[in-house]
């Protein structure tokens, strides 16, 4: 099969990679697409020292199982179900858990993928394709409002303006009132205005201790030292991508100021899909360059340039 | 007066050091004793840039206002009372505020110190000295219980065996039942093992991610990178102590691992003085080393020494 594989920091399209070996519970996926996130181009800095098949945002259709020829997506996280963690309902964070495309386990950049069945969730006829391959995301952006309390928000700000910034703005646009969207690209930014939220270029940015809520989606080590000029006092900073290089900043602050930082991944998918159903987020025209498989090297490069906003591999003609 | 001051990171005993400006609202405070904290020490090592008296932690005796001739501990933070922050009850955040032996206010290793009013507490006849001067750490030490609900943590461990680390290991054992210090030094353990709290020599300590609780009381770079190695996804690191340095360390676990950092500064003395009534801690033998102010550089020299635990100026003859 075709498959992208990230060797020794090096993006390579396969032609004849072998076809996942289906582990037990698990279920063999035809992709239908998959997304480039902000995860995969830092694994290919070095994050989490991954080698395999990339790729982890995705919906395809079930060759077995429960779901047989219907659609799914899948959750990232694949557990033993067999630890505390797991019997607690932590089973996100299992040690020994692999996680689709980034850790030990091949990913969706390809045109099957080897999911657990208990890691599947069907996909109702009213969302479209190019919905579900940012179910992943979406739930991510979610997961905020599991961790912090938006109806005691007063104020909030999200850093960054791309794919996630994106989802977690509208996420937090449901409950806070007073939201805005720094970010470095007009263009991008446009995006978020045509949506009611407010914007400022980072270059304008006034930096006052204003937030009681910053969400860094920047995916740069720059991100949580500007989180920690803008928020206030008792203040949360939520810190939703992650970076491969390494902090170099004092944390005194966070002491100070008695700051919460609080780490946020992965989301419940069963909310992304009925809030998906229920219309309450606008997807469409995130997706902005559309790519086969073959076309690997040049997807990547243009998912980091600044016109770019969603990257999609367009992996089966069947959809 | 005398006064210990800081001039370019160098400590300086004056022995004709003017007396402090009274200024509106502020009351004179005659010291009786002042102990050294590990922000004094990091003081010297240039964190805040002050330049002035040092002490922060002080009983004196008041010599007017309400609690004139008695005895009183003082809040640190000196708020404006004007301000959005003081009217919403954050004034230890005030963006105005100065700091006693911190920030822009001389402090207590003098023979006075000018203290608002408004942060005096009055201290009972059951409080000795000895205890009262501990009163501002152990305000610090209870902020942990506001911030932390510590009936849901089930496993709890503090990293440092030092001052602070004492305080807020009997402040949570109070709630905890499964509590353990980790530190370098055996003298200092041997103190938190009488109390019944287990110990562990940080060569000793097994680096396994089990603690739901996680608090920092290392006073060193060193302590967030080892709180990250025990802390258990979903975990709380509480960070108790500012550190002059700046952190080098990657942060990708707090994200991965959905980890809540929490600053922590001070806290409620009041809570503090009615626990001491109540004989909820046990302070004896903390202080260790008793000094005159015209030994000031002996005493910080001491302070940073392994068999001492606090170190305290013993001000005034009048107790």
């Amino acid at each position: 099969m075709r498959a992208i594989c990230l060797e020794q920091s090096t993006i390579c399209f396969n032609a004849d990679y072998s076809s996942p070996l289906v582990g037990t519970g698990e279920v063999l996926i035809d992709v239908i697409k998959a997304g480039i996130c902000e995860t995969d181009l830092q694994l290919v800095k070095g994050y989490m020292g991954f080698s395999g098949v990339l790729g982890h945002e995705f919906v395809g259709r079930a060759t077995s199982g429960e779901f047989q020829g219907q659609r799914v997506v899948g959750e990232i996280n694949c557990n033993c179900k067999n630890c505390s963690r797991c019997d607690s309902g932590l089973g996100n964070h299992c040690a020994d858990r692999t996680v689709v495309g980034i850790l030990h386990h091949d990913g969706a950049f390809a045109d099957q993928v080897a999911i657990p069945q208990s890691s599947l969730h069907l996909i109702p006829d009213s969302i479209t394709n190019d919905q579900a391959v940012l179910i992943e995301p979406l739930a991510a952006a979610l997961e905020i409002g599991i961790q912090v309390d938006f109806a005691a928000v007063r104020k909030a700000i999200v850093l960054g303006d791309g794919r996630l910034a994106y989802l977690c703005a509208q996420t937090i646009s449901q409950t806070v009132q007073d939201l805005r969207v720094v970010g470095k690209h007009e263009l991008k930014l446009e995006r978020f205005q045509r949506l009611g939220i407010e914007t400022v270029k980072l270059d304008a940015l006034k930096c006052e201790r204003a937030f009681d809520l910053v969400v860094d989606c920047t995916g740069s080590v720059s991100g949580l030292p500007l989180a920690l000029k803008l928020v206030e006092p008792r203040g949360t900073i939520v810190m939703k991508t992650t970076v491969a290089a390494e902090h170099h900043l004092s944390l005194a602050p966070i002491v100070i100021d008695e700051i919460r930082l609080v780490g946020s991944r992965c989301g419940p998918f069963d909310r992304a899909i009925t809030m998906l159903e229920q219309g309450r987020f606008d997807l469409s025209g995130l997706i902005t360059h559309r790519f086969p498989l073959e076309a690997a090297k040049e997807a990547f490069k243009t998912a980091v340039e600044p016109d770019a906003f969603k990257v999609v591999f367009e992996v089966s003609q069947r959809q």
